[in-house]
């Protein structure tokens, strides 16, 4: 089962409620002698930290992260690590409504429903907090990554808020970190701070698509036919909170391709296979071809904001409901770290996955 | 591990290759004294059968499903269920050119490069006939899902086919069987007939859109975090050969709404909860809310058509290749009863799932 | 995958070493609106916290447990529960000696050859401390079991120390809180006391029996024929450290019985199928038959003793070791709560599963 | 879950019941690149096959194996091997009795209470013809064993029929082929012959201990501390029909020794530590160290015997029992190349899940 674990032999295990004492994961399946200490960890969680800029939540969390076990002498011991990260700035008073009411779009009434209880506060373990321990968990793949696939490079931004695309002829990569929105087109990252300035004051928020891309991803990762690469991303990032779909290489748009345009041709390069175009999103037959793997997800508008809408409570009347608080404009800003540390868990646990059944040997081409 | 196998409780493994003696699945965890024989399988499999029109695959197959075990007198005993489809009409020497070289994006070079070895014949273990195994399994489900939630029925059909969409306006679910197509909309059907037609002649093919949904779902499946009902659907439909996207509800779409827009607002109806629309596609904090559970994929064009396309063969020669063979020219029509088994799988999975945990109790409201 | 989880709904997943800053565990899959508050699981770790006597380690830990997850309000949410003890005695300069060389019996020398590297001290992720976070997962799974079960009744005890085994005639539950062995025959306590007292003089240990009984077990759990209950049972209590024999029922003796006298024959009671005797433990086929289910293991001496014994370095040399620390002299005396809290874990989970299967239905007899 | 799987990587789902068209078993997670055949599978079914003494049922079974997927040229190709083996000589009529009745000590009564419907023709699941899968699977585990780690060998063997004890002195390897015991001792199996004989003709039946030992087990497989060796294969042999108690090394005898005799010594040898004794049976803290790994296992008599036993119906009369029909007299017996066949599963599925996880490397000493 995997109610709150993801990930087979790189598995995660997340626990923890928005305005508990903390929050973290438990790592199992790491590698051992990997350097890893909390200061390897601590820069992803300082990405994804709450309170960055006025497009984000202004709650303050330090998002400090501990290592409490797994590791001796600052290297990985192939045992569970337990990363924890305390909550520190809980302002439960400000949920006292929706204990009472249902927020529209949100999970509070599923798990009314399902569970007969739930930890209001905050949004208990609906809230998006919990992706704090996906980023750190995240870290850790990446350090280990590091180790054993140098040249493996995750990169995440935002490529579309609300209507309002980027333009792929602008896409510059060292743009990214320069806005407060993980944007690679400057003149997009402009127009959306107007946009999305313009919707907090009226109380409202907006979707956003985010997109990861790991370069350097060695073929052979995934398996037939349940194991796919692709299956366990669609999994992993439609885990996200908020997110409605997820898409590989041309996604939706493959629909409309004919076979002779979606072929990827395939010529022979210097270190083996060259393929010419990207369409498959770097995974065929859910494996691996060795180009960029290349994941999009849609993140849905937060469901807390302070326009009224209509809803009904615990008790079944029916009401107008207003979500104060603090929250995201638009969640997808804060995504685009959750979503690369998804990337950066499958990929590892895909490549320990296949490892153990190949040795890690690969067919080979001429 | 999950290579060749989905579900938690209600457990699918298939097994086999194209041009084996057999394909099948194992089904396991299935419920005790539900009624089942081949007699409930055969009609789903009909439905997917190739050979039906001259829109899908010319291979002949009877696609005769045989239950080797876990049933007794007409019911199933809770123990594992043998499904076994023998294959009829393998044509091997068809495929003597793709044992050599690699079609452009399909799953060969993948294959080749994890395994060091690939059954050539009919894609072997990643040809589309799998999914008769998935069928048959579905078939399985929705014998429980009959006997467990009576009033639960899912329906799929085709939204879009290359870039020619259904008007939403003229959906008439009677229209769906009345075509090869399963496309709700008999105008749109017409002008797919044309155009694949001419697509096919021009040794092409062309991707498709398949929308499932299920309606009577109760409230309650589906769990935090990492067992989101909507991340298993993801895997589930991506998990299918030649998906490239999946979405849940608004989809992709959801990216443009606002906040505002997207939510579905409450009311209380005679039963419970109403809600006023349904962009979350039946599913909130990854748990079922009652409403029409909506999945839609994409499914990219065929990989093998009869246009050259430049690609390498496995002793590293460039080459142009054109496939012959019965290939479907829009594999995405018959990808429609495969998106339905799944969802019955998925659904009937989370329901044991539920009342495990909860023993299928609900919160009351009101 | 398993390394560190266990259970299958009611999934435990431990951590955390004998000298890191705390050890834990995650329950995942709890029953929702569970009575559950960190007053119900202290004294559980109260039972098995060391120090108690000089029967076992001096080390002095108050074994405090704090619930960091999935509570609200004073009952279990649903969401995963976060189980923390810190560790407050740590002298980790008694363990000097153990990064160098391997002692006899111990893993040190398996960690060190899987791993590399290993956290050498207080045995690091073999230590038998782990077992606490055995102790209040099984805390948590003893709430839930009153509340769906309430006449289930765990009992365990030791049968057996050294050679000396106890008196089967007088045998009395009473007893068993009265001594510091668990031990149910007094007039055995008192010559296990001397002949303890005396091996821990010499600098030597000893081996154990450990029986763990429940009482009020409902037929119908566990499954044919990788999920059997006692095949769960068994790899529950072999993973308890030093653990080297797992017995259900009649266990290695019901190879000395013929057929004739092993079958526990069955008449009717008032209340269904009364068994006659109950050599098979309580569990057919892997199923339990409501009868006590009885599960017996042996607990190997403890391997950190006084006595010197030969062994090798990291580097090779041999040497004699003299293992100094605070070690326990019979370490199946703690074992006795581990047991009992293995057993909880395993039931509450097959009661989890079953109720998911078949709804917890059972065919009538009569 | 894992109702009818076992194995993490290596993963092995029986299906099939007793007089079923057939049974059989998925292999999933086979490394690619394996020499595999039916002939290589053949002669391990023809050592469980029945028939072949006056001491095993008299049920005739040519138990021919066929593999329908997962190899090709005769060659592993890393997906799904399907093997199946159809039932022959099912002669339900001889199992009306019990269609009515529960053998007392048979899993008749638990099927019936869990699931409401049995199939009862042979015993159906629970039958121990499910064996013959578990051999088949065993037999691919072993081709894959012989390519990847060619020194390792596995030998099973009975060494006690009822209260009869072999000599272990005595010990032959040589032997174990030459009688219908699997006995390696001569003058034991001489004394089991009459005495099983006598056995039989009185309508009577007896219990057995099988040790499997695995030689040239490489250090380093298995994890601690819910994924050690020693809990995987004491749920691998508990598994099995009829056992009802697993020993490692010492077993239930190391409760009787004190520290002192219990440690296993180490010295230098020419490649690395030398263990002066192996009470550990091949297994520290849950991880190989190179020893012989020994498992030993009590099977219990066969509960379908020809001397009435007291029982009730299914409409809940008392009655007395005779069960006819052809069954075992010391069902331990085939029980030998069954244990084998878990043994090989168990190993090559740890040895996966080690290279996957620390790449196979193993810490130097010296």
């Amino acid at each position: 089962m995997s109610y709150n674990t993801f990930g087979q032999m790189f598995r995660v295990t997340t626990w923890g409620e928005s305005h508990g004492p903390a929050i973290g994961a438990v790592v199992d399946g790491c590698p051992p002698g990997v350097a890893l200490s909390e200061a390897d960890l601590q820069p992803w969680l300082d990405r994804r930290r709450p309170g960055q800029s006025k497009f984000t939540t202004q709650r303050q969390e330090a998002d400090t992260v501990r290592i409490l076990s797994g590791t001796y002498q600052g290297r990985s011991t192939g045992t569970p690590i337990q990363l924890l990260i305390e909550n520190t700035d809980q302002r439960s008073k400000d949920y006292g409504d929706i204990a009472a009411s249902f927020r529209p779009g949100h999970a509070d009434i599923t798990y009314h429903q399902k569970y007969g209880i739930r930890d209001p506060r905050g949004g208990g373990r609906s809230s998006a907090r919990e992706t704090a321990a996906r980023v750190a968990a995240g870290g850790v793949a990446r350090a280990v990554l590091a180790a054993l696939v140098p040249d493996l490079k995750i990169t995440g931004y935002m490529v579309q808020m609300g209507p309002h695309g980027i333009d792929r002829a602008r896409f510059d990569a060292d743009q990214i970190a320069q806005n407060p929105f993980w944007c690679p087109d400057a003149a997009a990252a402009t127009r959306w701070a107007l946009y999305l300035d313009q919707l907090r004051r009226d109380g409202n928020s907006v979707g956003a698509v985010v997109e990861v891309v790991a370069a350097g991803v060695p073929p052979g990762l995934g398996a037939p036919v349940y194991g796919k690469l692709d299956a366990d991303l669609a999994a992993a990032m439609m885990s996200i909170n908020a997110v409605k779909a997820v898409e590989i290489g041309a996604g939706m748009a493959a629909a409309s391709l004919t076979g002779v345009d979606n072929a990827d041709e395939i010529r022979m390069g210097p270190d083996g296979p060259q393929f010419l175009s990207n369409h498959a999103g770097g995974i065929l037959g859910g494996i691996s071809t060795g180009q960029d793997v290349v994941v999009r997800f849609a993140v849905k508008p937060t469901s807390s904001i302070l326009t009224p809408r209509r809803t009904i409570t615990t008790t079944g009347d029916e009401v107008e409901l207003i979500t104060r608080g603090r929250h995201d404009p638009c969640v997808g800003i804060r995504a685009v770290p959750v979503g690369e540390a998804m990337l950066a868990c499958v990929l590892l646990d895909h490549l320990l996955r296949d490892r153990g059944q190949t040795g890690g040997e690969r067919g080979v081409i001429g």
